[in-house]
């Protein structure tokens, strides 16, 4: 793929949207239950998480996976 | 949750549109490069699979991350 990888649009994705919501990393890991470094390995696309965790970081978004995954 | 879990119903959702499009199972898991039993397990919802997989399951049906994502 000449696209960027999923990892790295995902971890964009999921920055910007906590940003808006004006969480900090460290709150935000906290609503959603998962340790600060392991949020800020997603945000940078090192990591490539299981499908629990990407529905647990919609949840804590308020919106639908479909919502999460939009363009990406 | 309520609800039954992402991962059953990510399964759910996979077998529909494998079907729907007219894949075995064997023949999925080749378009997709995975192991069959892989599919079958993801299927039955007892796969945590990462989001790259994720994605190569989406591409291999052509349609969106959205998409595949919608409803569940």
């Amino acid at each position: 793929m000449a696209e960027r990888d999923i990892l790295l649009r995902f971890g964009e994705r999921v920055r910007e949207l906590r940003i808006a919501q004006g969480y900090s990393q460290e709150d935000f890991a906290a609503e959603c239950g998962l340790d600060r470094t392991y949020i800020g390995g997603i945000e940078r696309g090192e990591r490539n998480l299981g499908l629990k965790n990407v529905e647990l970081i919609a949840r804590t978004l308020g919106i639908t996976l479909s919502q999460l995954m939009k363009g990406l």
